[in-house]
């Protein structure tokens, strides 16, 4: 793996700050968990997969941070656990990571230190198991990929955006691996551009082919060229199949399906949040203007102008042909299929 | 008006370099033909309708720049003409422009100072029908918006990019002037960012509320918000009604189409092209891969990322759903419509 988002090493969190990429590989030590916080709201580290694994991280932190009074220990963890929970709204992973972490504390008996060792335990077994995970979607996506396919994928969903392989990146990076020749058409993804930054700097690493366009050419490329599939991760999927994800998927998709296009979402099935009965009630995040109006520190739009920044929107599941986990790939009607592998 | 994109002082042609926009209001003085197209080439100049006007006192400039030698004026104007005509291939407008100079050239008697004298007042005489023109768009489009009308634009289709009021802006303009409570979400446009730019730069001159947005969240803002109508300019339509313009433009349609929301495209009959059967056979211009992966001369993507950048797109006729044009608002079928304003 030419390089790692996340790693525990020597006792601390080191995570890639996606932010200097593509240019410059640049790591950052985290040794509070209020620095984890941190690192997920300026996006240092970013991906629905990855936050939820640097926050369990996050949460060993705070053990070492209040481990000098055994008295108040677990309220201090568990307020840090909710704080970590606070740092992003949308993405599901991150609410499912700590609340294994909460498990493992409630069970976990012993010395302050060896509440962080079973602590620590968890959050490297979250990860191995992510790695796992992302290749198994990886596999299953396999099936739905033609040979000489062109595929269109929105963001960034690699390893960049998790433990490794990552999601829809995983899919159409193994299936380069296996060789079938295929082709990634990369939405340079506005706000924040990780497709153009992220993904291209991964599928130059992997050496898989590939092309970034603006997210407003969906549409032309697939009237102009031939496109077999549209693939994205996610962050949160609710019981009736409607999906959160990076603002631009669900445009993306209404043109795929306009272009009789398959739009595949891949994700584990911890984003599967079965509480959350329809898209409706998904919490979507704002972000500032400035992700808009500032572009490099140059600023683009007169001084003064009103912003609307949505971080994600809701593709409604009529949309999506199908989700590729790693328990297999589940067809409508997913009020039935997401229930069945959970 | 607070602006003036294009203007002829002092025998000179005077340019408001549009890629200083928002934050300075740079003009460049223009004397030579050969310095027009490279202002259209690299859009200091940009929009459909300012490209034929600029590009009309550009045959002027040549007359000045080879008016030495009578023997010659007439062939190296023509020569001028092909040029300029080869400045940028989408826009229809700029042929347009140019052969009604060719007309004036071909019936203009004289010294090369009187031929320079008739290829001026019909260089004038395009741009005041320009503003009529415009004008005329925008009191007919009046019809098509509600009050307290909230309104998704594209691009820059304003003052900017004609002699003034603008095609699509225009209407949006004149409608706040006539007192109908209008917001417009303003598409940013990548990869240049006119909407952000320019099309901000000018509401906000006039007063009009607005607010930016990215280009792949209109999708979200039909379904999470009001949207009563969108509205377009654009670079040339064919005899039938599909429409070409800036990158972006049938993907918002298809978005609209989608919302029940009416698309609508504001323009100019010298726009219509009923030499050109259908969208098909409409060439497009690819421009840089630098203008995807540099913003504000930072680069965004791994170097050697293969880039594709169309500048635009064919909007089908069937998701449009009237034209607006000075002569009236044209309603499907269009292979009909067109024809009897023509």
């Amino acid at each position: 793996m030419p390089f790692k988002s996340i790693a525990w090493e020597s006792n601390v969190l080191v995570l890639l700050d996606q932010r200097a990429l593509p240019h410059e590989s640049r790591y950052t030590t985290v040794t509070r968990y209020d620095e984890v916080i941190d690192a997920i709201k300026t996006m240092v580290v970013r991906g629905a997969p990855a936050i939820g694994i640097a926050a369990a991280y996050g949460v060993c932190l705070s053990v070492k941070q209040f481990k000098a009074d055994p008295a108040t220990l677990r309220e201090n963890i568990k307020k840090a656990i909710s704080e970590l929970k606070q740092s992003r709204p949308t993405a599901v992973n991150l609410a499912w990571a700590l609340e294994r972490m909460e498990s493992a504390l409630e069970s976990a008996r012993g010395t302050p230190d060896e509440i962080c060792a079973a602590l620590l335990e968890k959050a490297h077994s979250i990860y191995q198991t992510d790695i796992e995970t992302n290749l198994d979607i990886a596999k299953h996506g396999l099936a739905l990929v033609p040979d000489n396919a062109t595929v269109i994928h929105h963001c960034n969903t690699g390893s960049l955006a998790t433990a490794d392989y990552g999601t829809a990146l995983g899919v159409i990076r193994y299936a380069h691996e296996q060789g079938k020749k295929i082709h990634a058409y990369l939405d340079e993804t506005r706000p924040r551009l990780q497709g153009a930054s992220l993904s291209a700097y991964e599928l130059q690493a992997y050496g898989v082919p590939h092309t970034v366009i603006i997210d407003s050419a969906s549409g032309h490329v697939m009237k102009t060229r031939k496109v077999d599939l549209c693939i994205v991760g996610c962050d949160r999927v609710a019981a009736n199949g409607d999906t959160a994800n990076k603002i631009g998927t669900y445009n993306l998709a209404l043109v795929a399906k306009a272009h009789n296009v398959p739009f595949y979402v891949a994700c584990p099935t911890t984003t599967l949040d079965l509480q959350t009965p329809s898209g409706e009630t998904i919490e979507i995040e704002d972000r500032a203007g400035e992700e808009i109006t500032e572009i490099g520190g140059k600023r683009i739009a007169p001084i003064g102008t009103e912003v609307y920044n949505p971080a994600f929107d809701i593709t409604p599941a009529d949309l999506i042909s199908a989700f590729i986990t790693e328990k297999g790939i589940l067809y409508p009607p997913y009020s039935r299929s997401l229930k069945s592998v959970l």
